[in-house]
């Protein structure tokens, strides 16, 4: 497998490009719009076709790529299927597996930072968005965020996968690349917690202000990253 | 193998923590002292043994952590033969491997961004200081720098490594990861040229103003890292 992992410095935003090696078939996960021409040139000069571009949810702090990208060069855009985006072409269910020419993919429904958080989950590997971060987690106080269900989500799903896949998140603020589910398990201090009770606790009283770029993301984020 | 890329936003910086998986030795290779708190975090919670600090070379944009890890764990500091830095431990030669605990490391002596880099290089990857970048290379107007033999320690030595060899450098401005030598050789605009001439050419013609850091960040890696 090609696999690239890709920073974009202004909202310290991860995104991946994935491609089976003999078809050159690609998907890419969280592509954000202002780096649209890095990920066009990486395209082409990999001789890759992408077939994917795909969110995790409706970023609040990035425009996403995926209209541009689709407009571009043809490729289907994913989201899953609790997303209000109207203008994906294909919207995957809970456990629905995305197959990129062999590359396989599984979609779960991790919601709690977003009521529309998934993660794409690999056999050695899980891509968290903003669900499960490294040594941290999404907040869970707009966007119909709900501490409640970012613990389930993250005790009886992500934290379920075995110790040793590699988590991938959307962001990292420290300059931390990749964890893995038993470090984050032993070391995350949000994960520390005895009952959903005290995640809820951490959660509400984490008094963070809004994203800059918010109130532009979002909305544009709703139309695949294109103004209304 | 554990590995972990780590970035230091300030600088642009790659710092890499390897280690064995079964002993939990481990080295890392050209840490950034502003970051030192972030390393030991996660070599203490990784539960390594940290046995080396290497740099590739004398740095001119950031201080080296090399001392203070040396000072507070115990560690060996490595530089290339050819470095002035007299404080280090050892000093490997051109083509000397460096074993940590079975994990080896070849060092190869890779002047022309500095008199002093060298070049670390394992089965499948290759860290290249600031010899090599992502579709770039290391300028060669200062410390001793020398476009010529940037250009056969690139042409003679680098891109003689098998096409799939990862490039892991020092920096990357653009938000890229890694690379491999076969996508340099195609695509790194620098690396297009036809001979020594052409790439002395391009390098004397660069007019870069100097580094932000360089005056204090010199000084100090020269004595690893800390004022004289």
């Amino acid at each position: 497998m090609i696999f690239r992992q890709l920073f974009e410095k202004e909202t310290s935003t991860y995104t991946y490009l994935l491609a089976q090696e003999s078809s050159r078939q690609a998907l890419i996960i969280d592509p954000v719009k202002t780096e649209i021409d890095k990920y066009l040139q990486l395209i082409k000069e990999l001789n890759l076709t992408l077939k994917y571009a795909m969110d995790t949810h409706v970023h609040a702090d990035h425009v996403t790529a995926l209209g541009l990208l689709r407009d571009k060069i043809g490729c289907q855009t994913i989201m899953g299927d609790h997303s209000q985006v109207a203008c994906v072409s294909k919207k995957v269910k809970d456990d629905e597996i995305i197959d990129c020419d062999g590359l396989k993919i599984k979609a779960i429904y991790t919601p709690g930072h977003t009521d529309d958080s998934y993660s794409y989950v690999m056999d050695d590997r899980v891509f968290t968005g903003d669900a499960l971060l490294i040594r941290g987690t999404g907040r869970t106080d707009f966007q119909n965020g709900d501490p409640k269900a970012a613990y389930h989500s993250l005790f009886d799903k992500l934290l379920k996968l075995p110790d040793d896949t590699l988590v991938y998140p959307a962001h990292d603020y420290k300059g931390w690349t990749v964890s893995t589910i038993g470090e984050e398990k032993a070391f995350n201090p949000r994960l520390q917690v005895k009952n959903e009770q005290e995640y809820v606790e951490i959660m509400n009283n984490l008094h963070l202000p809004n994203p800059k770029m918010m109130d532009v993301a979002v909305s544009s984020n709703l139309t695949c990253g294109f103004e209304k």
